[in-house]
């Protein structure tokens, strides 16, 4: 055995204890049967993924926050000694020396392009010893399912998936390199009765939850639109990537920022009135439906969003649902309909979002099947439902009665009672050592255990038990025969 | 985009589909009801432990199995080029030469011990750029969890946990890479009324599944007893290596396999009987009780065995329950009762084992806690349920009623329907598209949705639906009002 350890766990990365997982559990078996109820099924994926389906799908920042996972077996061994050396850039090569190498995967140049000190090439090594990475969303691992697996699916195809994510991000408040995801998508239909769907699914869920929410919608083809009218089609990315900052960092700034990308004061002056635009969902839509009046494309970003908003006066929500002309999201993926839940009562980013991708699977060779679907996010949730003082007791109840253990006869006095406790589906247990009575007490008040029954030698005597309500502090002697119903 | 790729997954992982996902959650549902029943309750560890936590716990054989990852950032970049060449060992260098490298981590040797090939030596570079590995059980991190928390935990502490792990070993029919482990443990008890409790467990978990089962028992101490008197007290491991075969090479076979380890002929006519040996319970404790009875750790052993096997009488289990006293099983940390379940209509592996262990939490720092657990293989008790054809139908369903879509005012007619039968709780979906009436039928049938409703404009006109029950063929016309009490 080797010598003793402090315990720890990598950072980012937690421990859940009984009293957490019985929240997130919670969390969980909400969402699960919600999605249920509007007939979407489960699903699972590898936590490995090859990292050639992952690599490139979630931009370049996304590729360094893969988990990258060395092969098995020797890793290193299969590489030459010379190949190895190969590894090492030397100094003063160029450019052209480095890709002469024929090494694949990116390569640390040194800021002056002339010269490259001499250093360990990362990532070509790290490609040459690592096949596979842990999944960075459910969303990539779900477009590969899909096309791997079309002929077994019938479309359209409703499925959700509930399971850990891990990205190497820097850890921080409420940011963790490893940490759920909820996603619920369909996917082989272009109808808006999904997005309708969904929607109604999220006001079902924080609805159930006790949890104040608005309902952010917007276009991705009504901004597709906008930087066309703009005058800056080519230019979708950095103006939608300003736009979303705009809670953030003001409108000022967003303009500087658009400004600096070579977006001109004409092409602003035209978004401005959207960004800042107040009013009703008639008065939105009919505000960028004359903004966007040139652009064929924002003409059908406008029907849709009318269309869906006209599904969602029929439905009867709940929740606040509103267009925001503002909301961009920053993933490329999407093409039609954007979602993004705020909760109304506690300050938090963004606790659910999504939206309508047309060409998800077209990467692996399924083109044109469209989608749409939400991610909820577990971890915010959770914060909220603490913060607000969500949780239902009921949720976070374990065992209900602790049976006592005063001597081995006094045990089988109490077995076949716990029995029959479970067998009506009581949870109990009986306290396993013989230990103080006040030990046990406090066993039964650290673990919230409602209920305590005592049997000591005169009990067994007369056939009874005595019952202590921990929380009132009565206690009751009761028949043994009569236990169970008293208890149910 | 990159260019269109097959997609694929790693050997030895799986997909879900959600057929899979109703079955493994039938199985997950069950065995987490039944902990719960006893007072167990949930927590999680990281998917990634410090390989620190994981090394050296799992044997020689184990350390290779462990997925290593990558550490984040550019792992290798932190490696100067002169670090670097020296993880290549130079030909003919000595083992001392190895040594004087100061690099820590195993070597790759050649076979003649004089020399040593130019190779990279790939075990000490992945763990100078690998500092985070995949768990590869439940029971080391929960070791680690239990004394990183001890300060928090009150014991005893009975928890449960279902989660993946993951292990690189050679995939083959019902051996994967990912594989989900249900573990339940109750450490810091040292009374046989826990190792009951997992008896109890076990029973109800199979009696649920309708498994018949053979619940095998036998004690550590028995087999450190035997090895005193057979004389080689210092080959326990080996011994039990041996033994823990007998079901599948013999006899025979066992004999000679330790014999070549070093026990002599007089040793194993010893342990011959208590091999060979059939009978009752009672037989067994008696011939076994003989046979250790100069060993005072053996008798230990048979006292312990008595006193559960008189639990489990009073207890009244239902499942077949019996001593062996050939069962080892390999894990060395095993210190008392050793536990393995069998199916006994299905020929499989075993379903479910475990033991008790006396100081798992050492090597973490805290010496002499005592614990027992248990671990249901969930891939196996999936494949005995196929093979037996035991899933309850009901575990497998989805939505029970599909909506038909014939044009917008229909579904604007039977979307109030939907919620309705939502909110009494019967899942339902809407056709999302307007396709042919046929496509939308076959959707149904694919999908095993029992009720097909259908509302054109007829039906709209004369506030009714047509009812279709898919299993029977019958079709119902039904006022729309009074749809959702036909259903119910």
């Amino acid at each position: 055995m080797a010598q003793v350890q402090k315990p720890s766990i990598p950072k980012g990365t937690r421990d859940f204890s009984p009293e957490q997982m019985a929240g997130r559990n919670y969390i969980f078996d909400t969402v699960r049967s919600v999605f249920k109820k509007f007939g979407y099924k489960p699903i699972e994926t590898p936590s490995m993924e090859n990292l050639s389906t992952l690599l490139g799908k979630y931009g370049e920042e996304g590729d360094k926050l893969l988990f990258k996972v060395l092969n098995s077996g020797d890793a290193f061994s299969s590489i030459s000694p010379e190949e190895f050396n190969k590894f090492i850039i030397r100094q003063n090569s160029s450019r052209d020396d480095v890709e002469k190498s024929g090494l694949e995967g990116g390569y640390l140049y040194d800021d002056d392009e002339a010269g490259i000190e001499k250093v360990v090439n990362s990532n070509a090594l790290s490609l040459r010893v690592c096949e596979k990475g842990l999944r960075y969303d459910l969303t990539v691992p779900f477009a590969r399912y899909v096309v791997q697996h079309r002929n077994e699916i019938t479309f359209p195809f409703k499925r959700y998936q509930i399971q850990p994510v891990w990205r190497a991000d820097r850890p921080q408040k409420g940011r963790y390199r490893e940490f759920y995801q909820c996603d619920v998508d369909v996917i082989g239909s272009k109808s808006l009765l999904n997005e309708l769907e969904l929607v109604q699914i999220v006001d079902e869920v924080f609805g159930i939850f006790g949890i104040n929410v608005c309902i952010k919608i917007n276009n991705r083809k009504i901004l597709s639109g906008l930087a066309e009218v703009m005058g800056f089609p080519e230019k979708l990315v950095e103006i939608t990537i300003a736009m979303d900052k705009i809670d953030k960092i003001g409108l000022d700034a967003v303009k500087e920022e658009m400004l600096s990308q070579g977006v001109d004061e004409k092409g602003f002056s035209i978004l401005e009135p959207v960004l800042t635009f107040t009013g009703s969902t008639q008065e939105k839509i009919a505000l960028i439906s004359d903004v966007v009046k040139d652009s064929e494309t924002g003409r059908a970003g406008v029907e849709e969003l009318k269309t869906l908003f006209g599904l969602i006066d029929q439905a009867g929500i709940r929740q606040k649902v509103e267009i925001d002309l503002s909301l961009a999201r920053g993933l490329n993926y999407y093409t039609g309909a954007i979602f993004e839940v705020k909760a109304l009562d506690f300050a938090i980013g963004s606790i659910c979002g999504g939206g309508r991708y047309d060409n998800l699977t077209g990467i692996f060779g399924l083109p044109d099947v469209s989608g749409v679907g939400i991610s909820f996010g577990a971890d915010r949730i959770y914060d909220v439902l603490t913060g607000l003082d969500k949780f239902p007791k009921d949720a976070i109840t374990g065992t209900k009665v602790l049976l006592s253990n005063m001597d081995a006869s006094s045990v089988a006095y109490l077995l076949p009672l716990a029995k029959k406790l479970r067998e009506k589906g009581i949870s109990c247990e009986v306290y396993p050592d013989q230990s103080k009575l006040k030990k046990q007490f406090e066993y039964a008040e650290k673990n919230h255990i409602p209920y305590f029954i005592i049997a000591g030698e005169s009990e067994v005597q007369s056939k009874t038990v005595n019952v202590k309500n921990l929380e009132t502090g009565q206690q009751t002697t009761v028949p043994i025969a009569e236990a169970e119903d008293f208890l149910g």
